[in-house]
């Protein structure tokens, strides 16, 4: 067990974030949809181009969705800021969560005093079946993708597993899918902004039984970026900075039938557990959170893994209205994959911009009243790779 | 023009190396290979998985060579190390040497003390013209790679135009592979140990003119790994750490046609520069270096943004033997890229790992007597990113 220290040299806020609308753009490309997010993060953070000194790029996989590797020089090159060094992160689809962490660690480090981090992906040039083979690259490729596993049918055996271990039932699936979009219908930069019933899901089409087509988050083009400082330089920038209290990540297998328990992402579980350790707070300290709902039983299992509810009583707690703005911890304010759309690389910066809308109070019919501290949640895999990063408006 | 700052919060060292017998590995896939050199790193540096607080893995295109993304997270799978956390880096043929800068920010932030940066590819289960199509995402897609350049017609481009302005010959160019080849017989971990003549590579297959099959570096299997450190915690796990003096990394544009200067690599020069402010020394302080010899001419280019030789005058150096072992500044002891072989991700990694050798004392029949202070150059596509590293046995 080897989880992060509890403080680095120097403490990092967020000055300014930056999204573009999500959904299928055909007329924008990978770096059309960065250089968007990237420049309105700038202008919201009031720097220049010239202040940036470190680009950290998330994107899963450029190369295999429109055959583009280097991202994230591609990214410091369009947005005109070369010679300015880029890195581009990957670990699948917690690419932006981890975006996040280095621009975090190369600010904490001394070395750099403005870091953007970015995420973007571009997923719907290519054929349906296509995404879903450069999505299997995030899965065990020897002993999972090769025996035709998809990760739909990666996350219906999770839920199979919840609903006969712990009797979820297939509606309380549907009600996080419910939940999502209605939030989406408040957010303007949502792929999806229709509301949709529990009958609705019950009857979308069969995907992996149980999840059917709305249990399912969608392919999506997107982008996202958000600016780094450190806490002290913070102030010039902004009356509004937001605090980085912990960033934390942890590993588990990558394939599902590697695991102790198939229901349980033991990556969230130690990530979180380092991230409220290095915040000094606890799940019910948390107001807000953005978990990674890529399919419905996943933000099930985030809600246990987290701490929000008990282990297998995830579903009870979205049954409840918990979950729903207004409720004990709202999650997925933004309307999460599921509504708000999955651009991979991006998905994690994407939640990291949701809590500091919500906790600089800009999050207009969405807001979260009195929100100080939130949670963002970001998985790749099947829960290979989990990121836990909590903020607050209070220093 | 922003330069990384002089100092860190915490300087840090290397304690241990790992590397593969690079070349073609048909039994052995990216995680066997990943593993090995792991494995070899941490028994180099004495300590045990358990010590182990962060991956950082560079992997160019994992995606397009074998379908296989988060590579970070399959490697500390594979290594027995959840729920340490994994980030994998990439910026094409540099992805190495952004996975030792991560490591080095992640030290030097506080929050990790024993960070383990690794680098892999596995090219040659693929029919040769995929790995063509899968290093071209290292350049701009929609302005190169669509209309059917590849890296050799992109150097080849540079080449054509450095003899025409400098005067530099064809022989010249092929000294460079000439010395690599002969340095690489005494690297028992080198992809071709033999010996080539000046007239070998003007007879070799004309692949873009003026280059030639040998001045090619070739499609590798291989991997290579650094164990990092505190300069401060080194101390207790070794008598000889080898010091990172300076991290630093530039960018430039993608396109070639964008450049200012097509025989000058901007994003070298520039990291360069940077390099030397922080390590306080100058290029007569350097013993020996090992740069990025993708191609013949990529050496000669470095010789010059290195500030080894003037502009112009790479051809020269060259030709008087000074990059010789035994010459003003031994280059590439290891056979580089050409004869060493260059698994993309693997490469930056693999370049420190023969510094920390030389700067230990331990390389043997290629040894460059009294070595001090060594450096690495890693370059990403056509010099779009580019990393320098300086390394020191004296602290």
């Amino acid at each position: 067990m080897n989880l992060e220290k509890l403080k680095p040299k120097r403490e990092v806020a967020i000055i300014g974030i930056g999204i573009t609308k999500f959904g299928e753009h055909w007329k924008l490309g990978l770096r059309d949809l960065a250089v968007e997010a990237g420049m309105k993060a700038v202008d919201d953070a009031g720097i220049s181009g010239k202040d940036i000194q470190l680009v950290v790029g998330g994107n899963m996989s450029g190369g295999l969705f429109v055959g583009q590797e280097h991202g994230a020089g591609l990214l410091a090159d369009y947005l005109g800021l070369t010679p300015t060094p880029a890195i581009r992160t990957e670990a699948a689809c917690s690419s932006g969560g981890l975006a996040v962490r280095v621009g975090y660690l190369a600010v904490a480090s001394g070395l750099y005093d403005i870091v953007v981090a970015g995420g973007v992906e571009k997923m719907t040039d290519v054929y349906g079946p296509q995404a879903t083979t450069a999505l299997a690259g995030a899965m065990d490729y020897e002993t999972e993708a090769y025996f035709g596993a998809t990760f739909p049918c990666i996350y219906a055996l999770i839920a199979q597993r919840h609903m006969y271990q712990y009797g979820t039932t297939r509606e309380q699936l549907a009600m996080v899918s419910v939940k999502n979009h209605k939030n989406a219908l408040e957010n303007p930069f949502a792929q999806y902004r229709r509301p949709i019933t529990v009958d609705d899901v019950l009857n979308s089409p069969l995907v992996a039984d149980p999840l059917r087509l709305l249990d399912c988050s969608p392919i999506t083009d997107g982008a996202a970026a958000v600016i780094l400082t450190s806490a002290d330089i913070a102030k010039k920038y902004t009356d509004t900075p937001i605090y980085i209290k912990a960033s934390a990540q942890a590993s588990d297998t990558l394939s599902l039938f590697a695991r102790r328990d198939i229901t349980t992402l033991d990556a969230t579980v130690m990530a979180a557990k380092s991230a409220y350790k290095q915040a000094r707070v606890s799940p019910n300290d948390i107001d807000l959170a953005e978990v990674h709902d890529c399919f419905t039983i996943a933000e099930i299992c985030a809600y246990e893994d987290l701490g929000f509810a008990k282990k297998g009583e995830g579903g009870k707690l979205i049954q409840e209205g918990q979950t729903e703005i207004g409720g004990k911890i709202p999650v997925n304010t933004s309307g999460g994959l599921k509504a708000k759309g999955h651009p991979v690389g991006a998905t994690g910066i994407a939640q990291i911009v949701e809590i500091v809308k919500q906790l600089r109070g800009e999050a207009g019919k969405r807001q979260v009243s009195g929100a100080e501290v939130g949670l963002a949640h970001n998985v790749g895999g099947s829960g290979a790779t989990a990121t836990v990063h909590i903020l607050s408006n209070k220093r």
